[in-house]
This record gives structure tokens, C-alpha cells and sequence, in this order.
């Protein structure tokens, strides 16, 4: 079964917005079994959307598009379908009830433009939206099996896992083969160094195809493997990511796609331990991505974002001749921080970053993308100096970020 | 002047991947005056890859594909262009001393396997690629101009800047007309509370389009004009701009694509005050935001995220009384921290959040996504409670600071 993703806004088309939909749509798709071969993007144009939609509604058995749904005027979607299908479009009470249902809920006005909303092709069957106005629809056009979504993600992610992905399954009628994907994160190694250090893993793994992908900061190396069997198949991969255990050593860090602030978190709680944070130059993102992960109260306790060197001293109780003597920027500094946020709260254990975001600020000692990460233990303190070459701050600070949850995570698993 | 993109590769067709590259390149098109009408993505297959050449080369007069230029098995790009265009390859000179001279002033050996990226379809136009080994080529297939490029970022961004954004231009033959994009970010109304307020905006300003796009937590409207004058179009844009600010009032943060956090920076550092932050349910976003913005430490000073009622106490001299009688989530709690906040390090204005993010936490009388929200300023406190309804908690931690961020705006607007 052949399948195809259409992205219908002109913010898609013309480069204003970056297409995050279809790689998720993508992704749901081939989990369940079926092949992706085409992507394609058109804008707010009514003839070029019925063109494309016969194209495609020729070409393939399957196809998600998301996008026009919406009250406005150059929402044209349904209205394209429709013609595509050769059938008209007309209120659909299901839809329009969909609606109603959202907007009593959250106690929000019914307005006349969203009624435009209900209007889809005769015949389509509705898909329910529970967490926002735009209802879906299903429509065959041609040979080909058409599901419309809302193209706000979380909306499209709600109802392509509760809706699409479930039909799509029982179209397949027990003809599905096995897809087990795993996602091994990496820290700490160029794309380049993690190939060179896997180039027997082809001839050893002939049936698992690998791909690398860069998450900045990390890398993923992502191993696809097919079959009947799910037991073989299972085993096979396990053996494989074994081996590339081997290979790259502690620079893997999970081998099943749980981000580093997760499994330092994981560590933390197994060992009923706390943390406490002071940071600088990260700005308050080493705390921000530890309270992304529910649950993260129960070994979380405080982050002092501490921006000047009055806050070091008051909150952090840095002392003012570390500052005068080693500057805001130095190991002396970020271990005295790290302890600092330690007692502060009565932490098991302290983690501080300080360092240069840039643009502005570096010198020729301390150039842009220098960080000092202070580490503070039941047992002792000690900080560290790394110095990276990235070109934006945004990118600094997520990769002092994770150096920092990194150099924990392995003090957390030497224990 | 129509033009399409493609992007070959299966680690984008199979959603491993989110595609950048489309967005980039649509964007740089825009702006160089051609309207680009689709965006098409195929994996690693040579018929595919043929067939969806030919298609483009019948419909347009310009594309700019990536990927499969690289030295495997599966870069099959070359190959197929040539088919598609009826010609053979030949081993293209230019390309394989362009090659050679990256890998010399690297001091890297020559590989057997770089001589395949060299293979171009015959008669086509070598493109020099100075940061990968990659180079690219130019090609007419049917009655469509080929631009072929990497698909490493950074290496296709400088070609397209570099090679090929001037041979459009000159394509054009001072055919360019002016194209001009304005940006108005808004905070606090839906998108279609905003669209029913701008209804008559079609009538009274024809010549623009503009488009709706819904950024969580804000939403973006952008204004396309186009024209020859570039002085009748800026005023006419403003003049927009100026009428849209009138129906949506002071939800409108931003007319130039500044970030909340941008914004709220400008108003501090125009009034030489400084800011203090404690944050609880919002863990460190608020602060990772204010300095994602170069120069913010010259207003930003401090973050606490406490995140336990101890640290609540100790750092920020919440009143044991308060946290027992109204608990962590409160709108006197939110108080006494954002004064906590302000008095710890003696900053004008002190900013707090308490709230429960989810998924777990929640009660019948403070639901998930309760949040309350406190205010220091230099003559006051106050705080107050919002409910939202997410469906995640990292939505929850998005709208809970941005929330935030624009009640200190508005308190700055209103100075």
C-alpha cells in the first residue's frame, strides 16, 4: 500500500513556516506498515489543490493532507475536494455538532465563519477534533483513500493517533509485515567520528538498515529492521544495539529515544537522590528541560539563574574574591556555584554552568562558546573548563546545557 | 516565473528527518521575485526520482532539488537527471578538480569513492561546492532550468546564496518586481476571534494578502505586498499595520517579528529597569527565553526556579503561613514571590508563576493548567489566576510564561 502527504498554506509554500507535519505524518505512517513515496506542498490556490489531489488520488492508495481547513476565506480545502471528487459540498451535521461540542466545553461562542468549517464533499465521513474547531474528513478521490486533518500539529497529532492510524491499520486487513525501529542518542561524538567507529556494522547487520541523524547536540542512529517474526526480529536488534553499545561506549546515553534530561532524571530517582542548579550562561534551559519530564518535583528541587555576579554571591554565596580573582567565567567560579545551589536547599547533588553565549562577551582568554560546569557531590566538588565552536547562541547554550546533564549522568552511573 | 522544489532522500520521505532545507530555499526564491508553487520530496529510488523529473520539467521554468549527491550506492541523483533529461554522464572535470582542491586545503586524502560525485549528466553545469565534497550541477530537463545541490544545510544555503539566487536573478532579466513581507505578532486572541475583528481588512486593502499562522502561544499575521515602488508599498504596508493595530488593540506585541521576550527586553532596557524572576511550574522557561536575546543581562538579573516549597521559603522569604493556608498554587503564593524575587537581588520589577502543568498534580478546584501569576513593581504587588486548557505540559509551560511576559509588558506599555 502506497501512500502520499500533501501540505495545503501558502506559510509552507513560501518558506515562512518549516514543515514539521509531514515528517510526523510520515513517521506514523511507515510505523504502521505502510510505504511513504511522495511528499508534496501547494499553496492557497483552488485549481492547483483539485490538480494535485486527482494526481495523487491516481497515483497512490493512501493519502494524509493537512491544511485549509480553517473559517477564512482562503480556506479552501473541502471545497477542492469536493470538486476533485466530482461531488458538492453541504453542512455536515456531524461536523457542526463536533464544533458546538469544543466551544460549549470551554464556554466559547459559537460565531457564524464557523460554520464554514462544517461545510465538507457529500459523502465525506467527519473526523472529530477534540482540541480545536476544525473538524476533518475522509473522502475517496479516484482509487485513492483521502484523509483531510487541521494542520496545527498538536490537533493533526491527536487525530492522526486516535483516528487515521487505526483505520489505516484495519484497511491493511492482516497484512502487515513487522517495522521495529530503535533510537540509540549519542553525545559527545561528531556524525563522522560514530561512523568511522561503525563501518563493520553493514557487513555484520546485513538485514538492518542504519541512518544517522544530528539532533543537535546529539546524534541519533536509528536501525530499521523488517520481518514476520517479531521475536527474530527483536532479538536481532538487541544484539545490534549491543554491539553499537560496544563500539561507542558511555557516548550513548539511551537506546530508546528518552532524551538525556530523562535519563539523568531516571538515574536521580533510582538512587533517591536531589538536584539543586545554579546556572549563567545557560539561562535557566537546564531547568527548563528537567521540568519538561512529568514527575520531575520528586527529585528536582531549585535552579538559581543567577544572570549577575550580586545573585552568585547572595543567593549562591560565590565568594566576591573567587569573582574578583577568576572572573564570573572560571572552574573556581562554577564550583563554588555548584555547591552553593547544593546547600542552598540540601541537595544531594549541585550542577552550575557558567560561560559565554556570545555574541558579545568573549575575549581572547575566553573566547565565545568557553563554559566552565562545576559538579558537586556528597562527596566532593570539581569543575571544568570546554570550549565550543558553534555559531549561534541559541546553540551554545543547549550544548553547555547538555554537556552539564551529561557530566552528571556519568557521575550518576559510575556509582 | 513558476518554480518547484524537491528534496530527495529517504531519511526525509520516511519523516526520520523534518525538512529545512524547503523552507530555506522557498524563502530566498520569494525574495528574488519567483513564485514558487510546490515543494515535492521522493526517497532513494531511480524511477521515482525520473519520473517526478520529467513531471516538474512539463510544469515549471525553475527547481532547486537536493540530496543524493553523496559518494553511495543510494546518491542517485546524477543518474537519474540525466535520464530524465535523455542525455548520458560523463566524468565532469570541473567537478572533480573542485573536489580535489576542497579535500587539499583540508589535508585529506583523495577517497576512490569521491570520484562518483564527479559523474554528471553530459552538458551539465558544475557548481563548486567550497565547504563539502559535494559539488552541485545546473541542468535543463524539458522546458525547466535544474538547480541540483547538497542536502548538508550549511552547504546548500551558500550555493543557492552564492550560485544560484544570482543566475535567477539574471534569468529574470530585470523582470523583479519588489516583494515586501510584514510580520504582527499577537498574544491573547484565537485565530478566528482575530480573523472576525479583521474581516473588513480584503475590501479596504486589496492589494495585500494576508495570512494567518498560529505559532503557540502567539498567533502571526503576515502581510504580502508586491509592487515596483518600493515607497508606495512600505506606506501602504504601514498604513495596514496601523489599522490592524486599531482592531486588535494591545494584544498586538510586535510588528516586526520580534519575540515576546525581545519585546519585553526593548520596554526594561528603555526604562533602565531590571528584572527578577521565580519561577515554579514554568521551571526556567521564562528565564531561557529573556536570555535567548543578546544583551539581556544587561535588564535580566535572576531567575529562582523553585520548584520545592523549601526553596520557596529559603530563597525567595515565602511565609510558611501562606504556603499552609493557600498552598503552592496561589495568587498570594505568586505575590510573595515575585517580591521575594525582586527583593533578593533588588531589581524594579519582580515576575512569578505557580501553577500545575500536568499531567499529574491537578485538582477539582486547580485543574491542569492553573496558573497564578505575580507582579512586583517599583509602587505595588498583585497577582492573578488563569486556567488554560493544553493538552501538554510543555504547552502548559509555553502559554504559563508568555502569559507572564505580557503582563510585565503591558504594565511597561502602560508607564
Amino acid at each position: 500500500m502506497f501512500a502520499e502527504i500533501l501540505t495545503i498554506g501558502d506559510e509552507i509554500r513560501s518558506g515562512a513556516c518549516v514543515d514539521s507535519n509531514s515528517a510526523c505524518i510520515a513517521q506514523k505512517l511507515e510505523a504502521a506498515g505502510i510505504e511513504v513515496v511522495r511528499h508534496n506542498c501547494v499553496g492557497e490556490d483552488g485549481t492547483v489543490i483539485v490538480s494535485v489531489l486527482k494526481e495523487i488520488g491516481h497515483r497512490s492508495d493512501l493519502a494524509v493532507v493537512t491544511g485549509g481547513l480553517g473559517p477564512r476565506d482562503n480556506d479552501l480545502t473541502a471545497g477542492a475536494a469536493a470538486k476533485a471528487a466530482g461531488v458538492d459540498t453541504v453542512l455536515h451535521q456531524k461536523a457542526l455538532e463536533s464544533i458546538k461540542k469544543y466551544l460549549i466545553i470551554r464556554q466559547r461562542p459559537f460565531l457564524q465563519s464557523y460554520k464554514k468549517q462544517a461545510i465538507l464533499p457529500d459523502g465525506a465521513e467527519c473526523l472529530s477534533n477534540s482540541i480545536g474547531t476544525a473538524p476533518g474528513f475522509g473522502l475517496q478521490i479516484a482509487q485513492c483513500e483521502f484523509f483531510f486533518l487541521p494542520d496545527v500539529p498538536v490537533e493533526m497529532q491527536q487525530m492522526l493517533a486516535d483516528q487515521i492510524i487505526p483505520r489505516v491499520v484495519s484497511m491493511q486487513k492482516g497484512n502487515v509485515g513487522i517495522h521495529l525501529v530503535k533510537t540509540i542518542s549519542v553525545f559527545g561524538l561528531t556524525e563522522s567520528t560514530a561512523g568511522k567507529r561503525l563501518i563493520e556494522f553493514k557487513p555484520l547487520f546485513p538485514q538492518i538498515k542504519i541512518g544517522f541523524r544530528t539532533k543537535f547536540p546529539e546524534i541519533q542512529l536509528k536501525l530499521y529492521a523488517d520481518g514476520t517474526d517479531i521475536n527474530r526480529i527483536s532479538d536481532y536488534l538487541r544484539e545490534a544495539t549491543e554491539w553499537i553499545g560496544r563500539r561507542l561506549g558511555d557516548t550513548v546515553f539511551s537506546d530508546n529515544g528518552e532524551p538525556m534530561e530523562q535519563v539523568v532524571g531516571n538515574h536521580l530517582r533510582r538512587k533517591n537522590a536531589t538536584l539543586a542548579v545554579a546556572e549563567s550562561c545557560t539561562g535557566g534551559l537546564i531547568a527548563d528541560l528537567l521540568t519538561d519530564v512529568p514527575g520531575s518535583s520528586d527529585y528536582f528541587l531549585f535552579s538559581a539563574v543567577t544572570y549577575n555576579n550580586q545573585s552568585k554571591m547572595t543567593i549562591l554565596d560565590v565568594a566576591a574574591e573567587t569573582l574578583d580573582n577568576h572572573g564570573a567565567v572560571a572552574e573556581q567560579t562554577a564550583k563554588e556555584m555548584a555547591l552553593g545551589a547544593k546547600h542552598a536547599c540540601g541537595a544531594t547533588y549541585g550542577l552550575a554552568t557558567s560561560g559565554i553565549a556570545g555574541p558579545g562577551g568573549g575575549t581572547d582568554d575566553k573566547p565565545v562558546g568557553t563554559v566552565c560546569i562545576g559538579l558537586a557531590t556528597p562527596f566532593s566538588a570539581a569543575a571544568h573548563r570546554f570550549n565550543f565552536t558553534n555559531p549561534s547562541r541559541r546553540m551554545n547554550k543547549q550544548i553547555f546545557a547538555v554537556t552539564a546533564l551529561d557530566i552528571l549522568r556519568k557521575e550518576l552511573l559510575n556509582l
